[in-house]
């Protein structure tokens, strides 16, 4: 699969996001996905106002998370989001490094899809809305 | 104060919740006041569904929290949730005690206002609606 | 796949779980998962202390969910945890249901594996501790 | 109370920590001035790894937050925790302002004491390192 276009963060582990074993609780690297994915997603400009005023809400049906190695206190995170799939639906992959070692941590992916506020129904292939702006995204400037 | 109004719910302490102490994170805490706090409002009737419903919400303005003895996996909590105030604010109370031991581990408050949902205004006295269901509940059956 | 073993756990959805669409942020879903395998883990006796105990730690290395219905506000779920593997790993599945209706709203599952707290290396067989465990409550007395 | 010492942490709002009103969850803050007190504690240079070190826990006993005003998505916030008690106890207060028009919106504080890991015991005084450390810090060159 091509990466169509990348967007990253930098997040340093809190205390509060640790477990008794002294790494990141599993359930918080969602956390982290959203962050890097909010950055994709300006980038389209299409973040969650857009997709509101756009008419279309886009829950998420799928998660899948690889952890390959533990993340612990303080340590330097760089979670990377790159969009997979945007034509029927919204498909993110991300993968956390260590921002000083480059050591690539977890890996892992979210879809999403949307749903028309008026009717709640599914839309079986992504606004053009969205179309259009992840296609104006990717032939512009490069980043 | 008389405590007006009383309504408790039981909650088992997960591995989540846990910090590298190996007791609960004092961030969540405010979880477990919540489920507590949803049980009195149930009571009354006025709960975020009605409050809704009325045209008003409630943030919460104020929260105070005394961590006594420490939370541990496991263990089997019961939270207590009083009403103190209703007239003008929601002030609610709240007591954590070991289920078994009935040991009292935290206390804290929680105090709420109305904000008119039309105008965005603070009201500075309850909504009759809270006010009424609230005096109804008191002089109701005993609980 | 055969289920081996089920334990199940109801809650109750706070408010506090919900983000901007009334739905549960999808993040929150793994705390429901943990406290449902923790059912599963106590029916077995190898919980989080027996699994300290014995020199183990287990780390989750995967996490599948697949969102299939959204949960809402003082919906009553029941999560149930199934073992589906535990000979070199610990692969447990997740059902979660509307507790009235009984209808299906998400799937998911688990994965983890043995570390020898004293090594800080892969087992890559289960300790015999936890298979003599669960083919012990496997042959037990029916749940 | 004269502020011995301030260090600050600029967050940006995700989706995640919201709640169906459009706001933060009031139960989040404490997040945010979790990352605004390790900065602190850095700046001390006995932040969570030092305690361990000098064999002290810092459980919070005491917590309480205003919340003046919401806090939005995508709003860039900067938290401000300023030490205000070190001899006897750790006292921290936090003000979270709005990082571009500079409008308060919360205050807060947390008090945490030391205990002893080896009896179990509450110190009654800070224990000479953290005194030491934060006296160097104060006399130290201007932040």
């Amino acid at each position: 699969m091509i990466p169509l276009l990348t967007a990253s963060q930098v997040i340093v582990i809190q205390f509060n996001d640790l477990d008794p074993m002294n790494v990141v609780w599993h359930g918080n690297y969602l956390r982290y996905f959203e962050a890097a994915r909010s950055e994709l997603l300006n980038k389209v400009n299409y973040n969650y106002g857009e997709m509101q005023e756009s008419g279309y809400m886009w829950p998420i049906v799928d998660v899948h998370i690889k952890y390959i190695r533990p993340l612990r206190l303080h340590q330097r995170i760089r979670i990377e989001a790159t969009l997979l799939e945007y034509e029927n639906r919204l498909k993110i992959g991300y993968k956390i490094y260590d921002d000083q070692t480059n050591q690539l941590l977890t890996k892992g992916s979210t879809t999403q899809v949307a749903i028309n506020q008026s009717t709640s129904e599914l839309e079986f292939r992504s606004p053009p809305l969205l179309i259009e702006r992840v296609e104006g995204t990717i032939q512009g400037p490069i980043q």
